[in-house]
C-alpha cells in the first residue's frame, strides 16, 4: 500500500525522520507499506510540494546546507503549512499521513492543534511529535479522528520513541492506570545530575544547548513547561483528564537548586523534577528530593523514566536510558507502521 | 464471540486467572468476548469436563478447600491433560484457547511442550504461563502455530504480566534487539537483598517459600534454573536464538554469596544475578557486581528488570516493581485478549 505524506516542520527531527524512512524501506515493504513525501512545508527555508513526490533526501541536504526549498514565493495568502495539507488531503492514496513537527507553542499549542485538526478533518492520519496537540486537546482531537475512522497518533511527545502510549493502548488491556510520575525532561534531569556532583548550572545548560537538546530560550526546560506539557499529555491520554500545561502545578529549577541537588546527595537521596498525576490528584511538576531506592532517583544525565501505578500489575516504570533524534524520528516511524498495520 | 477455554493445570495462578476472568466479564464484553470453561484438568485433585461449561469458581473454591474434582475416575488411559485437550478440540465455538499452567521441568520442558503441540494441532490457539515452551522449544511451535494461522502466546513466562514479548511485538516495529541483561527470578533477588541488609540466607529464603513464590524445591530458583530457563525463552524469542536452559551458562547464589553480597554493598556495589544473552555471545546466568549506576542494582527485594539492546532507541529498561499471583494470571488474560483481537 502506498502511504502519501505531508511533512509541516522539517527541523532535526523531521529531517532524521525522511533518512529513517529510507533507511526501513525494506522493513516497510515487509509490512507492504511504501510512501511518497508529497509535501515539505519549513518555518524559514521555503516549502516545496507535488503530488508526484519530491525527494526528501535532497530536500534534507538542502536545508543541512543552510539552503531553501523552492517553492517559498508560490504563497497566495495561505501558509506554506496549510497548502502542504491541501497538498496530502488532495492525494489519491488510500493512506494519507500528516507528519507534524512543529515546535512546541506553550501559550495555547498552536499552530500544531490548528494543523491536526485540519489534517483530520480533512480524511488524513496525524502522527506528531510535537507535546501541543496532546496537551491543549487530546479530547477533542482523538474525538475527531475516531468519528472519521483515522488515527491520531503522537509517541514521540513523551520520552521519544520509547512505547509510552502505544504500550498502555496495545499491551496492556484492562489494565486501569491510576497515575504516574516521572522524569520527563532530558535537560533538567542533565543539569540536577551535574549540580550534585558539583559542578556549575550554566555549563551543564550550554552542553544541552550544544547538542541540540535544550532550546537557545531555555526556559521551557529550566521552568519546567516541557515537563508540564508532558504531564498534561500523559493525564488526558492516560487518566481520562481534560487539562492543558496551565492547569499543572508547576515549579521550575529556582535559583537555590544547586545547594538542594547538593545537600540531598549528602543525605543519600537525589534532587529530581518529577511529573506526575493521578486520578484523584491535580498533575504537578515538582522538584522533589528522593530517597535512593525510589526508582527515579537513580536516572542520571539525560535519561528518562515513567512509573505507572496500575490496578491489575502494581507499579511498572520504562526508562529509556538514552536520548537522540533518531529516537525521536523513530517514534514518527513507529507511528506511521501502527498506521498501516490498522487499515 | 464465544471463547472456549480449557485449563490444563489449576494451580494458584490458574485459579486466580478464572477469578480475575470473572472480575472482567464486563470489559472482555467490551471486547464482544464471553467465554466457557469445558475442561479442567488438576495434577493431584481430579479433573472435570463439559462441553457445555463448567463452573469455574466453584471448582476454585473445591480446590483452595483442598477437594477435589469430580472426574478423576473416567480415565481410560489417556491423561487428563489429553482429555482436556481433546474436548476443547471438539468444541464447536470460533475461538478455542488452551491455558496451560502446569509447573515447570527443567530436564526437558514437558509435559507443556506436548500439551501445546497437541492443542495447536487440533487447531486451538495456546495461552500459558510455563517457560518450558518458550525455553526449549519455541522455534518449533511457533512454526506450527504460525502455519495454521493460530496464536502460541507466553507473556506470563518473564515478568509475569508485564509486558515483554507484547511489548516487542507489537509496540517495536523495526526495532532490532541486540541483546538484554535482567534480573528475572524474585527469590534469588529477594535473597541477595536481604543478604546485604545483613540478614540470613535460610529465613530470607523461607519468607519467599512462605509467600508462595520460591517452590519448595527452591533449587530451580536458588541455582539458576529459574533464571536460566527466562533467559533462554527470551533469547529463543528476541534475538533468534535456538536454545534451552542447559545451553545457557549458569550460576547460582552458591555458598559464599553471602559474604559477597555484603563486600560489594560495602564498596558501594550491589550483587545482583543477572541474565543476559547478546546475538553474538551466549545466554548466561551469572552473579555480577554491579555498580549503584547500574539500572539493574537498584531493584530490590522482588523487583524485576529488563534492559534491551536496541538499534534505534538505545537501551530501554522494564521494570516490575511488584510481583504476585495477579500479575501472572493477568499475564494469561492479556494473552487471550491478544488472540480475540487477532479474530
Amino acid at each position: 500500500m502506498l502511504a502519501d505524506l505531508a511533512l509541516v516542520g522539517f527541523g532535526n527531527v523531521a529531517r532524521r525522520f525522511v533518512r529513517l524512512l529510507d533507511e526501513q524501506k525494506p522493513f516497510l515493504l515487509s509490512r507492504d507499506l511504501t510512501y511518497r513525501i508529497v509535501a515539505i512545508s519549513t518555518r524559514r527555508h521555503g516549502a516545496a510540494f507535488d503530488p508526484a513526490g519530491l525527494d526528501p533526501l535532497s530536500a534534507a541536504l538542502t536545508i543541512d546546507a543552510g539552503g531553501s526549498l523552492g517553492d517559498r514565493a508560490a504563497d497566495d495568502g495561505r501558509s506554506s503549512n496549510q497548502r502542504a495539507i491541501e497538498t496530502l488531503a488532495r492525494s489519491s492514496s488510500p493512506l494519507r499521513v500528516l507528519i507534524e513537527t512543529t515546535t512546541l507553542d506553550i501559550d495555547a499549542g498552536q499552530p500544531a492543534i490548528e494543523h491536526v485538526r485540519s489534517a483530520l478533518q480533512a480524511g488524513c492520519h496525524v502522527a506528531t511529535a510535537n507535546k501541543g496537540p496532546a496537551a491543549f486537546a487530546y479530547d477533542d482531537l482523538s474525538r475527531i479522528a475516531r468519528d472519521r475512522g483515522l488515527s491520531f497518533l503522537f509517541e514521540g511527545a513523551v520520552m521519544d520513541g520509547v512505547p509510552i502510549f502505544n504500550l498502555v493502548r496495545d499491551t496492556l488491556p484492562a489494565v486501569e492506570i491510576a497515575g504516574f510520575r516521572g522524569v520527563v525532561n532530558s535537560t533538567t534531569n542533565h543539569i540536577l545530575t551535574a549540580l550534585e556532583d558539583g559542578q556549575e548550572f550554566a555549563p551543564a545548560l550550554a552542553e544541552m544547548q550544544a547538542a541540540g537538546i535544550a532550546e537557545a530560550d531555555a526556559s521551557l526546560d529550566v521552568d519546567g513547561w516541557d515537563a508540564a506539557a508532558k504531564a498534561a499529555a500523559l493525564a488526558n491520554v492516560l487518566l481520562g483528564a481534560r487539562i492543558t500545561p496551565h492547569d499543572v502545578e508547576r515549579q521550575g529549577l529556582g535559583s537555590d537548586c544547586a545547594r538542594r541537588a547538593r545537600d540531598a546527595k549528602s543525605r543519600g537521596a537525589r534532587l529530581r523534577l518529577v511529573a506526575s498525576a493521578r486520578r484523584d490528584e491535580q498533575a504537578s511538576v515538582r522538584l522533589e528530593e528522593l530517597p535512593e531506592r525510589d526508582p527515579l532517583a537513580g536516572l542520571r544525565g539525560m535519561s528518562n523514566a515513567l512509573v505507572l501505578d496500575t490496578n491489575l500489575l502494581g507499579e511498572i516504570a520504562i526508562t529509556q536510558l538514552h536520548g537522540g533524534l533518531t529516537h525521536t524520528a523513530y517514534a514518527l516511524l513507529s507511528d506511521v507502521i501502527a498506521i498501516r498495520s490498522r487499515c
